[in-house]
């Protein structure tokens, strides 16, 4: 096994540890996905497949058995067979035989013998854990093997009598990050920091939002990012105000904001910025002011963000200095909605800023793990411990509107950065990318 | 509720017993089946929602929820609603508000709510008890109702982590039946009796089997049965050795052997009654010594048919019988199959007894119910309790083949008795039509 | 062939006399349906694969190819292969060689091979005729099928550009009935005649129902006819007025009407007669009164079915009939619903006459054929010709209700008999039952 | 309708032109795909779709009458709903009322009315154009649509009786390009151009190949094209001997070429160029050799690509000049391979020229269209049109094997430019990218 593998297989250890003796997992891979033609979109793996293997191949699965008496806990995966030709045209596969040395399973078969070691590695098992009512393919292919089992029924062999949901298991162990994750979440977080640098640099007046997205993707790639992690928002003047703008075809005019939400994806982790700066290079005095209010209740989030403070502590912080600067800048009218108090506890500033402060981040841009204790009758916010990774990512978009000053119409703003759950302060992941007026100017200043 | 229901009712608290609290049970009855055109085959429940319900309606499904803390358990029942101008074509329907009277849940709905009620259901609940893996229809319900649940998962609510298999829990509960079960199984083996005995006195050389098949499906609704509880078996002749036989088109020829395998099914309880008569209405030599030894075969059997004792020692005791009439008449040489433990040994006498001895009998005719202790890793034969109910059906069957004695070619003898575990010897559900070679011909020749 | 097999020879030519050259034609039988636990329904085939081959056995398909160029038509059978294994347990297997010599097709296959078959067949054709949009099951091999053919596109083959609807073709062949399949329904006809005849002599105050279903299923199979051809309605008292009623379970009282629908199917053909009598013997007056009213009904849709006169025209006889009589008892109200004219043209009629008069009989009870033409803009009636065979059933059907006068309650009355439209009067085929108040009455006076 | 809305409408004429009066065409776009987690990949249009609508949004499909007596065809588009709250979170959505008058339909509805229009507009269609017999989804909504319309069969209104398949009508209309379509591709062709140019400058030994595939993203991007047309191709060394090589994540060596198959996908059009450079900036002697023979072939192709001649012809050209090369360096043995037309004759070239020369080039990177006279019983190669737009790219795989000459093992070389056909020689779309050993050679001395 590689060094590698071992990470993989402390990890398969760790979720056994967690079944019922002699339970069986089953989790596939993601499916290849046609974007035109016959032309696929580049394949991404599935992230809890590949968190459980660091198997890149499509066509693949993995099944564990937990160890059960004196009979040893197994990992099994199934992939393509190495195939000459096929190599030729599509590139190298592993093949059985070298996977499960690479990868450190116990065995390895074909994809195509899948069927029949199920139902041999079913027959008797307490539990079957998959993906539970989620696929329509999987539900076939657990009646057909089910069905195989049970077919054997006069002889006193049964199919197992419960199906268990993989996915909150793998889920709650993938938001603790481990060293490992964490040092590869902190270098997509400067490369992706680096990019927006190389933005905030090359723009100017009348750049085409396309333009800076350009300089996002070079520097994503340039520095072995694979892709970015999701599709990137460049949004410009009244763009800014969508909260998933990503058509990043329109021609910027000055005086303008941009708003750019973008992260690469490096080694299967996402990392997650927004920056938000004058394509001019000079924040004009509203785009200032309300630049100041975000930038403030980021911090505020940021003191809320400690092991045992709560996951939404961090968003009720940022609301607080949020709804404080509407009420400072006449966004929300006090005569209407209120004091303070009255605004948050009605909601009001949602007028402006309707979204999240955090969400998880790993290997999905919007990574697995409960927000809530599901366990609680009343769901109360869950505590945060060390290791976990969140955005921080207040904003304020004003939309035009009647009894809205004009002044701060078409005005989005957002910032974002990405955080290690620790001892104290959290550590900041994204921290290499200038976000105060002064920082964002000057960087601008120096140009490309 | 109807005191009909207070039985369904402590069927349902059975089941309830023995589940996970909080945990939701789903079961629909069955569908209705096409026959040809527009028309469909009389309407059959589901045995086991018929077992927890007694409503007898298509389209209609139960949905248990176990009590936990201090919510007690609730049994729902959705079906069609009242509609007064679908009644005056296909019918009477209870509706929702008549059912939960008479059938004594806690609510009823029409089942064009199920969808909404099972996404409030499945909120929170730890497991869903379910036909597990078998039908692609519930499989798409599940999907639909667990995203249900799952798109409120920023609020903590989550799906259930486990889907459990119903259908072990149900089918052990139905191996052992009540009095009030065995009263109505009783009565349907009274009738299907007097079916046999007609159709014994219907018979005369010449006749078709579907002429002695008219009698038994008289017979059968005459006395109130419902339907055949499987379709018909009137072999003659050589037919007599195609075991699942039912074209029953051929005509008798004096001298054949008639081999009839017919019961009813009564108030959704099946018997299953097997006789072997010569149609003509005298047995010649081959075919009385070959016919006793079945009935030999079926005495041993009764014998081993004790509370403790397992299931399958009644075959193992009817086999060894039939094994040495075997032996005895040379359908098995001696010289080539060795003695009777050889013969046992090495399953020689497959060649003219190739089926089980015994089957569950209940609502279905191939009841439910494990054969085994699915739980021993050995899989050993399971120990027979009072109440169970069971099938003893020897037989032999002998195709012309080289070596076999030609005096026996075409004779195909069965003979099968219901019968329910006692303290002592086995309750016989189906003695009223006679089995000895004597009481046949002496039936038979009363005439009709 | 066998003279049989040469039937349906003439039948799959006259199809594909129709057909685009080189096309091909799909068309596979009905499976089998699950009643309850691991028993089927009796097996019943599809009509129209019926009508094409006379091949009895599920799992098998029809597939046919037009001549095209120097090509001649060719018909493919695909059936269950020979297995004395399974031949033990289920019966005789035809199996493809025998299948191919009785039934006078051109090639036979195992249903095995039906995917590679297609394959072949399908490459190039122009055309696919099958069950156009109407089976999931159908339409994911369709899928296999042309994915087959289309990966061979680099080739220039290419999969047919056209699915066609073979239903309509074949029920409209199906709509005129040929001399033999006339022969079979008039001996459908009589045996459900005879099994009429026996019920109403087995009548009297106080028998069930089923009883008199009993005496039906008896004559049915008894005369060698397979099946009942729709489940029998025996709907005594106030259930004579529920249409398609058929638990049977009520105990009849003395001054009960009895409304007997049913038919035998016989080779696979249909008959249909209802019959309404006294359950004493003896009509009561108001009973007399309605009864006569259908009648005469029945007596004037008669007159109406001619070669040319449209589908119709009989409904329209019948309902002047008996709306007539509903002004006439007081059924309807004159002062509200005014004269005969107001009541057909506003349909006010329909609150006791609430079906239509005539439906298509062959395979099917509700056989196959469009009753109008379809191709015309305003979709008139379509003319009737000889050959066609149709129901004759006016009814009246009396629910109590406020202002309907009382003596007529619960009294339903339906009278039907099947014709074959011919060159003078139609033709019945269900004659051999009374159907006059005094027939009725003198052969229930006969007993049984 | 805009100017664009006007190209559209032409190509939905001209499509309606081919189709029988009265039927219906039905064609959804593409659905969206999903990444990782909750991320979708960029949306990307079904080209058909676009092709006749320039509709770029998801959920949508476009509705297809042909005109019919006095009824003029129409157009009908079904998309998503206006929705503020939804337009705030993923962007504008255009609505049914802006579509329609932007876009040139004649009706527009939500996509949610799908099901009613269908029904309505199936009624008594001759046919119904569809992709056919290729997706499960719609397999569903067809069976749905078609219920709905046959539930109203007593009243005469039939469903369509043929479906056929729109995609080979539409396929081939796409085959051949209008001067605003070659006039997209020109633009994408000189994109991808400087994308290659810009790598070229950009490659030294040791450089990454991911780095030169950032170089082409920027340059894409930057000049305003929405998406790479496929996944980039950088294979370095050994890996240039792969196809379909994209994992890009290999360093170079001195010594190494690089092969960069890569191209831009503007306003839905697709570009595609090949170009091998040695990454040191000289290439060697053997390295030399081989590419002034594929040179020398793709020149060979041109001459071959005229209007009349055959596709397939740019290929024999091709294969005649780089199997005479191989004979010529030894690649092939004269000896055991034999002459120039052995070679050919017995495919012998392929161990080093595995691939066709030439596919369409479109909206899809394989574009639609057949290769052969599907009509032809022969299936001969088709003739090329003015308008026709291909790609040229022969090339020579040398993978390490016995009796190969070791100086050329991992040398992989391919040649690919975008051509137009034309009135003389073929309009190159790609040729802003040296390709001669000295332009190439020249161009990358210049560096970046
Ligand atoms: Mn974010
Ligand atoms: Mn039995
Ligand atoms: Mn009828
Ligand atoms: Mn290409």
């Amino acid at each position: 096994m590689s060094a590698a593998g071992g990470k993989f297989a402390a990890r398969r250890a760790g979720l056994l540890a967690r079944l019922e003796p002699g339970s069986v997992v089953y989790l596939a891979t993601a499916p290849e996905s046609v974007r035109n033609g016959d032309s696929d979109y580049p394949y991404r793996h599935d992230s809890s497949f590949y968190y459980l293997t660091g198997f890149p191949e499509p066509e693949s699965a993995l099944v564990l058995v937990a160890a059960s008496g004196d009979q040893p806990s197994r990992a099994i995966l199934f992939c393509r067979e190495k195939n000459v030709e096929r190599e030729i045209w599509d590139g190298l596969r592993h093949g059985p035989e070298a996977a499960r040395a690479e990868f450190g399973v116990d065995a390895a078969y074909p994809i195509a013998m899948l069927d029949e070691k199920m139902a041999e590695v079913l027959a008797g098992a307490p539990a079957l854990y998959c993906r539970l009512a989620r696929d329509e393919g999987l539900d076939g292919q657990l009646r057909r093997w089910f069905d195989g089992v049970r077919a054997r029924g006069r002889t006193g062999i049964v199919a197992p009598p419960a199906l268990r949901d993989l996915v909150p298991l793998v889920d709650e162990m993938r938001v603790v990050k481990d060293a490992g994750e964490q040092a590869t979440m902190l270098r997509a977080g400067q490369i992706s920091a680096a990019a927006h640098r190389r933005a905030m640099r090359a723009a100017r007046s009348g750049v085409f939002e396309y333009e800076l997205e350009a300089e996002l993707l070079y520097e994503f790639r340039k520095s072995g990012a694979q892709f970015p992690a999701y599709t990137p928002i460049v949004a410009s003047g009244a763009n800014s105000c969508i909260l998933h703008y990503n058509s990043n075809d329109r021609q910027t005019r000055d005086g303008d904001l941009v708003l750019i939400d973008a992260g690469c994806e490096l080694d299967g982790y996402a990392s997650d910025i927004t920056r938000t700066f004058p394509v001019n290079g000079r924040f004009s005095a509203p785009q200032r002011e309300l630049y100041d209010i975000v930038l403030a209740a980021q911090a505020a989030a940021f003191e809320a963000i400690r092991p045992g403070n709560t996951f939404h502590a961090a968003h009720d912080a940022a609301v607080r200095v949020l709804a404080q600067g509407m009420l400072d800048t006449g966004l929300l009218n006090r005569d209407t909605a209120g004091s303070l108090d009255d605004v948050i506890a009605n909601k009001a500033y949602t007028a402006f800023y309707m979204h999240g402060t955090s969400h998880w981040l790993g290997m999905d841009v919007h990574d697995t793990g409960a927000y809530r204790l599901t366990d609680h009758p009343d769901k109360p916010s869950r505590p945060l411990a060390e290791g976990m990774v969140l955005t921080v990512e207040p904003g304020i978009y004003v939309r035009p509107a009647p009894g809205v000053p004009e002044q701060y119409w078409n005005i989005g703003i957002r910032i974002e950065d990405d955080v290690v759950v620790a001892a104290g302060a959290p550590r900041v992941l994204t921290d290499e990318v200038p976000k105060t007026v002064d920082d964002i100017e000057r960087l601008m200043a120096e140009g490309s």
